[in-house]
């Protein structure tokens, strides 16, 4: 009989906050696979690190290229599809010998993230089970103290990556926005709330729930670096008795 | 010394999706506080049952009202009001005589939900600290397996309180969606994804990760029921290698 692939959500940083489930589950399956740069353990690694049985076979997935090659170059998604295609015969090979995989995943599991590119090859072969984390803007929101949604407030999750006017455009029709993807964007989009007048109401979140968390006003951040887990929040001001 | 407020996420349903500090903090405060209908056991409750220790002191805190009167209807807001400060009070007392309270929130703490009206009058006086949870409409995509977020997908999360012509408008001007607190606003919801050509791609999930959940084509669904652990997702489209 073919073994299961479990998509296990990591949350946001804190390796308490994987759900009972994650846990159980990473000690449960044979094989636990998580992405990687090449040379490096890897973000997912290192949270579910805690949890890994000594008994568990490691499968890193090393990423081709991650910030080398722009996500909008050619070259990007040739490099990056040839990778899916690799991993998922990886897996889909242990599956296959009836073994079960836990595939991990930073915060939840369908919310951005590669977990889902080997999720939709492998999903018509294999049984599959998905199991949800807290996302890193609820994790952030909990490091900021910073309730998001009140009442009839509709948020907007926006990628940094979107253009300058766009960014603007959405922040401004917004009653509550959470900016993802920073990085190499982060001026820009410190710029787009200064542009909506809306840079008293946001707040820079890095690395929320991680012991080295840093939370500021987004104005009050001087310097452009923004790493992998960094956000920046717009809480809601709704409705509230 | 004066106990420390935590409020607690408590994930989508499924008592096994809440998060292993969660589970500790239940257990660990003296004082577990959760709302609930009055003559209910309430749906917090429900879902932290195997967590709550027979030594916890348990505080049920009753709303008032629920669905008799209109949101909209400044009753309400004056019912609510006044009984978000007993609450507060009351939890406030606990808080004084040095006992710490777990307060009890599906979902995450910080995304809606009643919590976030006695932290706001509880954090300037007494230490707080928020435990993220997995958000109802994470478990909800975990239930349906319905990948949300790709590449540089825009997410907006709309209350289905929405006027119509809002939601068709916002609707159409969305990535991906999740349109929340159907309720007595499935019939405009429905319609609304009709009015904007997108019913195909909507997907009903009710009660995401209970035992009992369902996942239905929003275009298959007939009747207009919709309870309150239910919401509709329309996943995103966006790049992938």
């Amino acid at each position: 009989m073919a073994g299961r692939l479990y998509g296990i959500g990591l949350g946001p940083g804190d390796p308490e906050l994987l759900t009972v489930k994650a846990v159980r589950l990473i000690g449960a399956c044979p094989v636990v696979a998580f992405f990687a740069k090449a040379g490096r353990r890897g973000n997912a690694r290192a949270i579910a690190d805690r949890w890994i049985l000594q008994t568990s076979e490691e499968l890193p997935l090393y990423y081709p290229v991650t910030t080398e090659i722009p996500v909008d170059h050619p070259d990007y998604n040739v490099s990056l599809a040839a990778f899916y295609e690799t991993a998922a015969a990886t897996i889909a090979r242990h599956l296959e010998n009836g073994r079960d995989v836990a595939l991990l995943a930073e915060g939840d599991p369908l919310f951005y993230g590669s977990f889902m590119h080997l999720f939709v090859r492998l999903r018509e072969t294999f049984a599959t089970e998905i199991v949800p984390g807290v996302t890193g803007m609820a994790g952030c929101s909990a490091a900021a103290a910073a309730p998001m949604t009140w009442g009839d407030d509709i948020l907007t999750v926006l990628p940094g990556t979107l253009p300058f006017a766009d960014l603007v455009a959405r922040l401004r029709d917004s009653d509550a926005a959470v900016v993802m993807k920073l990085g190499r964007n982060f001026e820009k989009v410190k710029a787009a709330f200064v542009e909506a007048g809306l840079l008293s109401r946001a707040i820079y979140v890095e690395r929320g729930t991680f012991a080295n968390e840093q939370v500021v006003p987004l104005a009050e951040k001087l310097d452009v670096s923004a790493p992998y887990f960094s956000l920046v929040l717009m809480p809601g001001q709704g409705r509230r008795p």
